[in-house]
């Protein structure tokens, strides 16, 4: 596995293995890599035959007061992890290297980063679209690899792709979760014993949600009235939203009918949750 | 010479030509092909072996009450002057084909496009960077050839290209005029016999400032007064700016040092006619 630290050196190995006629994947992530990241990783493997996973924790989609400094880095973890699922090519650069101009370019897409996510992170879904147009015209993927439990992100990800005509196809995974249901994510870690207990709730709303949906429940303030009721037995945690929306607009919608996402967000003691169904 | 109106056949032929090895070169342009243009394919022809023209006439850098519809579009004669040039590829899109998904995402360019015909033109560079990244997207080229008649759009996309990591080269071509010093333009065809000939004072006003420079003054305010006192004489004209900007960040500067930029906009009847030299 190769490590590379400058975009020369990820351009000269991926041009290699295109010449070769290779069919390029791409993982993007911010490392502190787990199960989740590796299903993406393996299904990266199954799909092409030259895989890329990014690790770079992007400065331009956090906020002030936002955990960019605290945010892990265990690099030489995340590098074993890669080597033992079969990356062919790690790109982990410095800021100074993804950000060599002080960039005053931006890509927005607007109206899907205003909504859920948005509302309390203004600035995030920009950082993240600018972090992965720079990634993609980085290595030039025909494939990138993103996780159904960051949805809203997946949403805005394949829009922006769409818009602006890029040469990739954007693949999403499902989300990985924890035997009790929480999903798997890296902000875990910021979490007391006690609060990942309690995170578990948020996995029996959805679940509960997905019950009475099955049941015939299409009223979305029904089935928000019964999630907040479990939610809020979250000992410390503050509810930020939970929506049911139009899968593709992210609108709020009043009845669940045709491809609709439940989506909550919650803050537990250091940790911002994120997590979501399809129904 | 091919003429494609789909991204899909663009693509197929683009991926051959490098295939067999080929530099692929793109000139942007909105038709109404004249020498100007005619000097970028040169240009383009000169360094690349595989030569993509585009022709989309871009409604989303118009403003409202700007000359989109009556934008000149003699797409035969057009096709005509790329076929003698040696073009390989004409990409002549519909904007339904350009513009199939409803554009929620945009590319904006900061500081930059604020400034000169970013003042009065503020949706302008939106459209111009985004579309000019959908094309890129499409063709993929190794080089892309922009005109110093329109300084501040290379400025813009050169900066968009460097900060999201585009993995292309953008050159710039000196611009092309007509003997009285009128830079070339579509636009000149708005023009009535006499404002095409007081137009020639334009290219007057930036001599006298190169003659003045020669001859060491170095006060922007100085040069802009001899500059303002030529351009005042343009019957029916309406200055629009004169500015001395660094040629890099585009901000104003008070004395002439290093590499500067002198430009020029001006309304007259029914065109608006910009011009710069670099100092």
């Amino acid at each position: 596995m190769e490590v590379a630290g400058t975009i020369e050196a990820v351009r000269t190995s991926v041009k290699a293995a295109r010449r070769n006629g290779k069919r390029i994947g791409l993982v993007p992530t911010m490392g502190a890599l787990h199960v989740g990241h590796v299903s993406l990783i393996e299904r990266a493997i199954e799909q092409c035959d030259f895989v890329v996973v990014s690790i770079f924790v992007n400065p331009t989609q956090f906020g002030p007061g936002e955990d960019f400094a605290k945010y892990p880095r265990p690099v030489e973890a995340d590098l074993e992890i890669c080597a033992n699922a079969g990356v062919d090519l790690v790109f982990n650069p410095s800021p100074e290297v993804m950000y060599a101009t002080e960039s005053l370019t931006w890509i927005r897409v607007e109206r899907l980063t205003e909504l859920l996510c948005g509302v309390s992170r203004p600035g995030h879904f920009r950082g993240v679209t600018t972090v992965c147009a720079k990634l993609f015209n980085i290595v030039l993927p025909d494939v990138a690899y993103f996780g159904q439990k960051d949805a809203q992100q997946a949403i805005v990800i394949k829009r922006m792709a769409a818009d602006l005509n890029m040469p990739l196809e954007i693949v999403v995974c499902p989300t990985v979760r924890e035997p009790d249901g929480l999903a798997v994510s890296s902000r875990n870690k910021y979490l007391s014993e006690q609060q990942r207990k309690e995170a578990a709730k948020i996995y029996k709303s959805l679940r509960k949600c997905k019950e009475m949906s099955k049941a015939g429940v299409t009223d979305a303030k029904e089935i928000i009235a019964a999630m907040r009721e479990i939610l809020e037995q979250i000992a410390g945690g503050e509810i930020e939203y939970v929506s049911v929306v139009d899968s593709e607009t992210l609108e709020k919608v009043d009845e669940i009918k045709g491809k609709v996402l439940v989506a909550v967000a919650i803050k537990l003691g250091l940790a911002r949750l994120i997590d979501n169904i399809p129904v």
